[in-house]
Parts: structure tokens; sequence; C-alpha cells
């Protein structure tokens, strides 16, 4: 029979964004593309035992339907380590579980966003982003970014202009994906007395916060907002086990309730297994750093790699900004092409993710994202070698 | 500041279901509400022998991040399974892994439904489902519902009148949420013939099929459909553990691939761990059978305790169906009001579902959905009794 799709399904993911993932996953490849943590960083002998523990104290639990807005001992858990981080008071209400942070894009769009509305966001973003908000049929007005953050000057003008139908600015502050910025603490400052003069409300994005290199980071921009206008966004994707899928969002008591109404009809609650497992696993504090700790040396190494077979072949040939944490190196190539060049680094054996997949809008095609946190040494100069070979 | 949600946020859920189901979990009271499976039932055993020899062999893939579609080797012994039992080739590529069936109502909705659209269901239907597709902002067309299925004159009439508005029909054939209903084969029969002549693109929900307490139902409609007019969804939530979160839906090739781009920007994938530790259980065919046995065995003899003290204590007062599977009894009481009578059971101490909360549009007040999945046979006995009491 005739299949007829909704309008929105044409605008929900490029499948160029489907291909370069698979081509990109194939053996034999040297995988500098997906944002993937190395599985030999995961605790598995630790979850091991955990579980053993868990299913013979709490074992009919752990396997039935449990709240909307998460488990109620791992929402108490993030909000007591939130409340010390950040120095101010987060309650539990304040919290919802989330499938990942994934889940937490398609539901916030469920909650705020209606077609023709506006989304503001960095350009380039999180291309996944773009997936989960497309599905509401939006536009987006887009920020520039420079090394210390977006472009205050140019974001005013915009708000100015178009503040009224923008729904909410989706920012990643600190190290940002795919380029690897970090916001400075002034432009941080900047964009939220910006967000406060156009009532623009903010969600805040902070899946590698934890992965700072040498110093931490500047404090989320919904540390320094009193005013509840921030929506914040985090994943235990990358510092314990995205298999899990695990996430969670920080909002007003009001917002929360409203979202866990809407995450009801989208999958009752996450997997109360995953929940339990991350509650045990993050209550170890100790434990917890210390895997905090070998995870953030164990990138910096791989950046410091990266960097270092960079300036020995690419030198000459590009430029990029050498990170203080997170997963990615964002390379540009001034006068080539991302799309060919993919094209002949597959060829060659190596794998990136063209840049061009990154903007919201007005594409720019000399750029492509490297990730330092699959390969080994070894494989990230052979890598490196083969784009200094191709270019 | 002043948030300003999207208009759909209105339509999403109905506080009153929230509210019901909060009061209906308070500790003291008798639960005839919920449809949540006895945690007593749950192989909480072999699980966790399961999960030792899994991260043993398997740790570093358990905890990573997997393909949107599901875990390949689930998929594939999924479409076997299938196979089988349908006499007809189901191949992987077919099959998709959701988050529950809930994540797959929402999946079809953002697939097919733009905002005015059509939907036609059963009355009264599963009500998370109609939550679902509310998000997208749809209207509803009605089938009446009597012991051997839908008024197949009055659907006639509305396909006649709407089918170029309806996107999809959602049926659940088989011990129907919330009546208990099993479609004839005639029936069956009658609906695929009217849905092939008006085009009509079928979503056909079974979370209940293996829960048969005499004989095998009739067959699936997507069993008895050769056009790939039918999309199927199935759950393991109620065969084997809902805190998992695992259910998938069987449709074209095509479809599944339109899918799995859209769950992408939804959660990327769901939990890899479940997904393996169901993988792993469903394969000892033998196990998972008598599994199977031991749940039809318990919730026939539970629906028998409900159906005898029905007949001890209400006969006179209303009318009930005898399941032959499922978890539900659907109770009619002529002349009384539902929201009163619930009122009145939760002061005295039991709980259930006032049936208006199931209708898509035309709401009765007199029904009332009882579930006796986990309440003993004592307190199945102690709350119709108090049913009795307060009618």
């Amino acid at each position: 029979m005739n299949i007829k799709y909704s309008q929105r399904i044409n605008k929900i993911c490029d499948p160029a964004v489907q291909n370069t993932l698979k081509i990109a996953g194939k053996k034999g490849i040297i995988s500098l593309s997906g944002g993937i943590p190395n599985p030999a960083l995961f605790p598995i002998k630790e979850i091991k035992t955990l579980f053993a523990k868990i299913i013979e104290n709490d074992g009919q639990k752990v396997f039935q339907y449990n709240q909307t807005a998460g488990l109620p001992e791992l929402r108490q858990e993030i909000a007591l380590y939130l409340s010390k981080k950040w120095q101010k008071k987060i309650i539990s209400d304040q919290i919802l579980i989330t499938s990942g942070s994934q889940q937490a894009l398609d539901l916030l769009g469920k909650a705020f966003l209606d077609k023709n509305d506006d989304v503001l966001t960095e350009n380039p973003t999180y291309f996944v982003a773009l997936s989960a908000f497309n599905s509401y049929q939006v536009k987006y007005k887009t920020m520039e970014l420079n090394k210390r953050g977006i472009n205050i000057k140019q974001l005013e003008n915009v708000l100015k202009k178009h503040s009224k139908q923008i729904k909410f600015a989706y920012v990643i502050p600190t190290y940002q994906n795919p380029t690897g910025i970090c916001w400075s603490m002034n432009n941080r400052k900047e964009f939220i007395l910006l967000a406060k003069k156009y009532q623009l409300l903010i969600v805040e994005d902070d899946p590698y916060g934890e992965i700072y290199f040498k110093r931490k980071p500047p404090p989320n921009l919904t540390e320094l907002d009193n005013d509840n206008q921030t929506i914040y966004l985090n994943t235990y994707s990358k510092t314990f086990c995205p298999g899990l899928r695990v996430g969670y969002i920080v909002a007003s008591k009001n917002i929360i309730e409203k979202l866990a109404l809407i995450k009801q009809g989208m999958d009752l609650h996450s997997s109360t297994l995953s929940q339990v497992l991350v509650y045990h696993y993050i209550k170890q504090k100790v434990i917890y750093e210390k895997h905090l700790e070998k995870i953030r040396n164990y990138y910096r190494n791989n950046s410091d790699f990266m960097h270092y077979y960079l300036e020995k072949y690419l030198e000459k040939k590009g430029y990029w900004i050498h990170p203080d944490g997170g997963l990615f190196i964002w390379l540009t190539i001034p006068g080539k092409d991302c799309r060919k060049l993919y094209q002949k680094a597959i060829k060659a054996g190596v794998s990136f993710m063209p840049g061009y997949l990154f903007y919201a809008k007005n594409s720019q095609f000399n750029s492509l994202r490297l990730t330092f946190a699959t390969a080994s040494e070894e494989e990230i100069k052979k890598g490196i070698k083969i784009l200094n070979d191709i270019i």
C-alpha cells in the first residue's frame, strides 16, 4: 500500500549522517569519527560486583516499572552532587532522568517547539541535536564561535531582531561538540546578561564538563544563573557507560513536572536496571572520582598525541584548537572540501566526521571533526599521516 | 521568567491520570488499578546467572553505544521466533527494538501524524497510547466494541466518510486494554478486508497475546495480512521484566529504515544492557517457554479468583466479561459514576482505574478497569467486597 508519512519526516535526519556513520564503523578503518568512549575505560569489574549485590538485595524492584521522573534515590543523589558542586540548593524535584541526553533534546523539543519556531544555536553544533529539533519543524538562528566562546555583538544583533520567535538557545559552552571550544568566564557572563535582557530560555548541554585536562572549566551557565532561566542537561554516557542510556535534566520544579507528563507518553520511564546501576556506582564517591581521574588522564594523553601529530604532519596545511577537555579536535583546511577529503580518507583507511554536517545553516565545507577518544597512539599517528597524504 | 511551552503541551496528558496513578500507588491500598506484572514472577535467579556470564564474555560491548535499530542478535532472534510462529518469513531488517511499546507509539506518532490528522481507535482504548498520539495534536475516529471484537458495520460507515483523513488504526485485538476483549477470527478477517478496501494502515499492539488462559488466541492481524499493511508492536514488559524497557516493532524493511532514522534523534538507541539480557534470556527457548507457562497459570488463577468474587458480590449490580487472557476485567455498573465510586473506593482502601480515562471521545462513566495482576487471592476478595459495600 501507499504509506503516507508525516510532513516532518523529510526534515528529521540527513541520510548523509547515517551513511557516514555506517562507513565509519567498518572494520579495518581507523576511526577518528565517532564520539564514542573507549570501552577499556568502563569499570566492568566493579559493575559486576555491584550487580550481584543489587540483585541480591533489591531484585524485584530492579526489573519492575518505576516512576517516570526517575528512580527517587538517583534523583536525590544527583541533586546532592550538584548542590555541592554549584554551591546552591538543588532538590530532587528539579531532576528528571532521561534515556541519555539525546532523549532530553527530543523531550525539550516536544515541550517547547512549535512548527516554524526558531531555535538559537552555536554554528557549528552537535548534529544529532539538530536532528531532534528538526522533527519539530523549526528554523534556526545562529551564533558564530571564536576561541573564547560566542560572538556577543552578533548575538545581540540577532536577539534585537528575533528574540520573540526564539523559543530557546541550545548551547554546549564547555568543550563544545564539534569544535572543542570552551567559553571563557567573561563570555558566559555576557551571554547570561543578554539572555536576561531578552528573556531568552537557555538549554545548556554539558556532556564533557567532567573531562577537563588541566584545570576545571569555568562555572556552568546554570551555576551562574539565579533566575531559573537555564535548563541543564548531562549524561553518564561519557563518564560512565553509554550503553546504559542514562542522562538527566535540571530545571525548575514546574518545568520538571511538565516534562515528566510528556516523558510518560514517550517511554513511561527509563530503564530501571540502568538507573539502579548508575546510582550505586556514583554514590561510591571516592571510587567514582578516581574513575573520572582515570578518564581525564586517558583523554588528555590522547589529545596530546593528536595535537603532536597534527603539528608534525599538518601544521602548514591547516589550523585547529588544542582543546582543554572533551573528545574532539576541529581541524580546518583552507581551500579544501571535506566531502571530497572524506571519500579519499575512507578509501585510504581513516574516517572522520565531515564538518558541514554540524551546521544549522550556512554550512562551511573546509573543516572536519577528529576524535581522539577510541584510537590508540599508533592509530592516531597513522590516521593523521594518511590525512596528510591525501590533502 | 515567563516560560512559553509548545501548543501541544495542553493536549499531552490529563493530570487526572497522573493523580489517579499517584493515589493508586499509596501504601495500604489494595491495588486493582495498574497493569503491573507481579514481581514475584520475574526470573531473577536466572538473570543473575546470565548476567555474570554475559559480563565475563562480552563486558565491553554490553556498556557501549549500539545500533539505533537494535542489537543485531536480538533482532535476529525475534525475526526467527516470529517466522516460526506466523509461518511466514520475517527478517531482521523488519525488526526495530524500542524502549518498551510506549516508545513505539511515540515513534509511530512522529513518523505518521501531522496536526489535525485522524487516528482510528477502539473506544475505550489504552489511555497512554492516546497520550502519545495527543502530543501530535491529532483527532480521533472510534470503533465500538462488543464481545467478539469491533462493530464492523459502524467501522465501514466511518471509513466510507473519513478514510482519507485517517493516518492509521491503532488496535489491541487480543485481550484488549482495558476491556479484555479478544477479537474473533471472523472479526479479524473482516477488519483486514475493510482495511485493504480503504487502504488503511493498521498498528496492532500485542502486549498480552502470550498471556492466554486456555487456548491460544486467533492469529495476529499481522499474521493474516499479506500486503505489509500492518505495523506490529510487542514488548517484554508483561512476559519478562518491564524495568528493562524492551519492546519491538515489526514492519516492512522500508518503514523500519525510516523509523530508525527518527529513533536516532529520540534516544540514539535503547539500553544495550537491557537488550543483551532479553536476548540471552529468550534464546533459551525451553526455559522461556516454561516461564511463559508459569505466568499464564498465575494470571489464569487470579482472573478466576476475581471472576468468582465478582459473581459472589456484584452479580446483581453489574456485568463484565470473563477474559480468556491478559490482565484486566472491565466492570460496568449501570447507573453509577465511576469518578464518584473512585473517591469512595480510595477512602475505603481499594484502587481501580476509572473507565472514563480510556475513551478517545464520548467518555462513558459507568465502567471501571480492574486488574488481577498484582493482588493476592485474599486481596482480590477483600477488594471486591469493598467495591460491593460502596456501590
